[in-house]
């Protein structure tokens, strides 16, 4: 059983960027790659590949490189992207509506099932195939419909409340997407999205690049 | 100046985090925090909170804390955040849109300055007090306005062929939304914004709970 391997945070943390770039890889085509290059389009060190990859099996042929299939496949598993999770949008405002429409959501595995807002001249419209429904109902759409993650696109004033709902209706994870910082019972797992960590770094890098 | 600073790159990749951590303690009111409790909030060790910190001069008081508003301060000018960077929007779709009313974007010190679209149904609307104008004039445009940095909302197909545009027009830095990988001469800066990361990060954990 792969879920009973023990990967480092560290790694675990880097796992989602293997999986990226190793589907952007073989959507270019390419079966089998070093870790040099793996290592250069990730931005870490060859070492820390071969670390990595070391830490789940053996999905490399020395002298050759990885396997790219094998190592989607193996990676995606232990980040669980196998499985079928259903996922509620809450807040169909223009970010709502851009990630209802997300097109990577069925190929990495999740299921939008669920959408919900206040607003009166929405609820009833469909959405990528799902009917936007009021937020009252929330708690009972789901539990009938058994929703795993929770996304919150609701402006930042009502975040924290819809958050509450959420764990209250036995919502295991919360992808937050208000700016601001959500709480939320140990149990349940948050990510939060924030646009000013990516500006920042483009920022410092042109700084950096001006005052040259 | 501090521009002269040499920091490590995995200090600068952290800065992002502090900084907008310490937004949201000074937003809670909080003037001095202790690296125990900043560390806990970024989750990074106190040790290593110490370690960063201390490459940038002395915010601290032994056995007190840190001066939230000096650390912001500082943070934000190693980031550049001081500056004004004049900011174009490529793509108004729904996440161009969601995008154009980013309220962060000024207070971060960045000003969205032009908008385009190739769709003659959106040229010549006003969002966030900015025109809509056709992708035809964008080179003219990012000239006139100074654009330092293109955000690229289009649809995949024509993510590249856009950002070969925004860098023949000088632009330094791209911030990328399109699902793809896009290639950059070395002297331009890109951060490509990818919700397959967060999401798998979640799945993640989400898989661990359930099998316990």
């Amino acid at each position: 059983m792969k879920s009973h391997i023990v990967i480092s945070k560290a790694t675990i943390d880097r796992l989602p960027l293997y999986f990226r770039t190793l589907r952007h890889i073989q959507e270019e085509g390419i079966e089998i790659i070093s870790s040099e290059e793996l290592g250069r389009r990730i931005g870490v060190t060859p070492e820390q590949i071969r670390k990595d990859l070391a830490s789940f099996g053996e999905f490399g042929k020395k002298g050759v490189g990885y396997f790219v299939r094998e190592l989607i496949r193996n990676i995606g598993e232990i980040l669980g992207l196998h499985r079928n999770w259903n996922i509620a949008i809450i807040g169909i405002g223009h970010l709502g509506w851009a990630l209802a429409n997300y097109k990577n959501f069925s190929s990495l595995g999740f299921n939008l099932a669920a959408i919900f807002d206040v607003d009166l001249s929405k609820v009833g419209l469909t959405i990528n195939g799902v009917e936007v429904q009021h937020v009252n109902s929330l708690e009972e759409v789901l539990q009938q419909r058994q929703i795993h993650i929770g996304v919150i696109t609701v402006p930042a004033e009502q975040a924290q409340k819809v958050a509450d709902r959420l764990v209250e209706a036995g919502v295991k994870g919360i992808w937050n997407f208000a700016p601001l910082r959500i709480n939320v019972p140990g149990h349940v797992r948050i990510i939060s999205e924030d646009l000013s960590v990516g500006l920042s770094s483009l920022s410092y890098f042109l700084s950096r690049q001006l005052s040259d």
